[in-house]
């Protein structure tokens, strides 16, 4: 990406090994990302461009000296951040903050909107896929790398749990996402705030109770008549915009809980006051991917969950600019490249 | 109080009861908080000043037809905001959000800083004190008004549990209260972020192991010292300012907590993409004092917890102005008023 508006596919220079714990990946499938887009809408232009993509599914083509656990071959999902499986915080789950990990995109890592890709600390970054190669669940497994786990995070963030009532702020592929995970976390009501009708009919196979198509204070009006006045348990805000996150604030009932997994656009978070005195807890951020696949993987692969079919669209790699122009617009939810 | 700086001790008509679940209450012990002190800093003049004053102890004079547990001539303690005890809410043990309660000072319900009050909701707001008056315990139950409450909710907020690091900002009589809070909940490393002798004297009676008195930047990197780096579980933000908050989103771990009891003094939480990206919990907002006065009273009563030292003055109803004005500047760290 050069610029706003402006990706571009080029040939770079191959990627290769670097460190001994590293992992070449030759990719399989990968995806464009509601977070690519917030570049894609407002990134200065560069010289020298960023590379793009954090989602991906490949098979190992060489690992260095010191990977144990993976091997060339095989049929790997890798999430958005790596991280060296071993550290404090990948200890505690909180991958996304591994002392020695970072994201796909940076300098000397590649993205993963490309034919390839070095994957740093492949034996902790890396889950290994128990076949070689099954189409029908590619999409589903795809997910794993990102907006399933974000989705779900959002929903272990704002405390979701049996019986209780959930909201989604946000209706794209992550609020998608996060409307299967309240349902698979048992939430009796699932309320959807969103406007587009494909997306509306995807959040109610996926478990949605109730849909919410009013914006501002009429939007808040409503999500409190469908909550008896009370407002929602957990709000899970898939945005990042100020007035979003604001929507959320205001529609979580005293004493419940944001899970925040939109990446924050603004430096402050609003309504301080009237969080504060409701009580409400705001929690998330960039979901620990990695801890989730263990968790999720065993639903993906008995057909409990479906989150592939956020995919609308496939395309190759040559396809990847109008893939962005595509969700840019909403004529796609979510676009998967297909190499 | 009639503007900033401006408190006076006047004869105002008697309280009485109004509805049927009222008590009126002889107020035997008050004290001025840390809270008031933000009005007596920042309010505007008022021709009809308002009513100060939400802690207290007091014996019960008369009771409406309707209050079935409290009974004249008892003692009992009342929580900062009154609650009626059956709603919603408060079976959730968050009366601040009862539906049907409130907070002293308002309009028909006067202050405790004062001879008298009305208490509503008499059998859901007061606890019955199990003795007629004990002079040595009467300053520790004092602080189940709210002091000792609001320090143990955040530290409840900030998650503080065995073996974890707490670090407490602000040194107030709430941020001391958090630090014996912490220490009762068995943190095993609390850090108090402190300057005034006496106020860093009494922490570490309360179970301080660490006083930070830097400031800014300096502060901060002092937390990562004695934290390994990584800063700690939980930190208690019991101040209310951009800046305290700001410190407190700084010196937090990766996926740890900040427990905020400070009134929030702006609109906006600082920091918004370095909580998020460090997958901080932001928790807290008025204790609900009265769920916790149950939890801590047994501990007051066997000596295991002595709240009542923050109380460094004794004044009476005339003295308070000056106890204002003491604790305002510092001299005090929080005042007792001595009916």
């Amino acid at each position: 990406m050069y610029g706003a508006g402006d990706v571009r596919i080029e040939n770079v220079p191959d990627a290769h090994l670097i460190e001994t714990t590293d992992a070449l990946i030759a990719i399989t499938r990968a995806c464009v990302c509601g977070s690519d887009l917030w570049p894609y809408k407002k990134m200065e232009h560069s010289e020298t461009g960023r590379n793009m993509g954090h989602e991906l599914i490949g098979i190992v083509e060489a690992v260095g000296s010191d990977v144990r656990k993976v091997k060339p071959g095989q049929l790997v999902v890798a999430p958005f951040a790596f991280s060296d499986g071993t550290c404090i915080f990948c200890r505690e789950g909180l991958h996304t903050s591994c002392i020695h990990g970072g994201f796909f995109g940076m300098e000397e890592v590649g993205g993963a909107q490309a034919e390839a890709v070095r994957v740093p600390w492949a034996d902790g970054t890396l889950v290994v896929l128990p076949f070689d190669k099954d189409d029908a669940l590619m999409a589903s497994l795809l997910t794993l790398s990102d907006v399933m786990g974000t989705g779900h995070h959002a929903a272990v963030s704002a405390r979701v749990s049996p019986g209780k009532t959930a909201a989604v702020v946000g209706d794209g592929a992550v609020g998608l996402c996060g409307v299967m995970a309240a349902r698979r976390l048992c939430a009796e009501q699932i309320i959807l705030m969103g406007r587009y009708p494909d997306r509306i009919a995807l959040a109610k196979k996926f478990g949605a109770t109730d849909i919410v198509s009013e914006r501002g204070d009429e939007a808040i009006e409503r999500v409190r008549e469908l909550t008896h006045g009370l407002g929602a348990h957990s709000v899970l805000e898939c945005v990042g915009l100020e007035q979003s996150t604001l929507t959320a604030l205001s529609i979580v009932r005293p004493g419940g809980a944001v899970g925040r997994v939109g990446v924050p656009q603004e430096a402050t978070i609003p309504a301080a006051q009237l969080s504060f005195f409701n009580n409400v807890t705001i929690a998330g951020g960039p979901a620990p991917v990695r801890a989730y696949i263990e968790e999720l993987l065993p639903d993906v692969l008995d057909g409990k969950i479906e989150p592939g079919r956020v995919f609308d669209q496939v395309t190759n790699l040559d396809g990847v600019p109008d893939g962005y122009r595509a969700m840019d617009e909403r004529k796609a939810i979510k676009v998967m490249i297909k190499l």
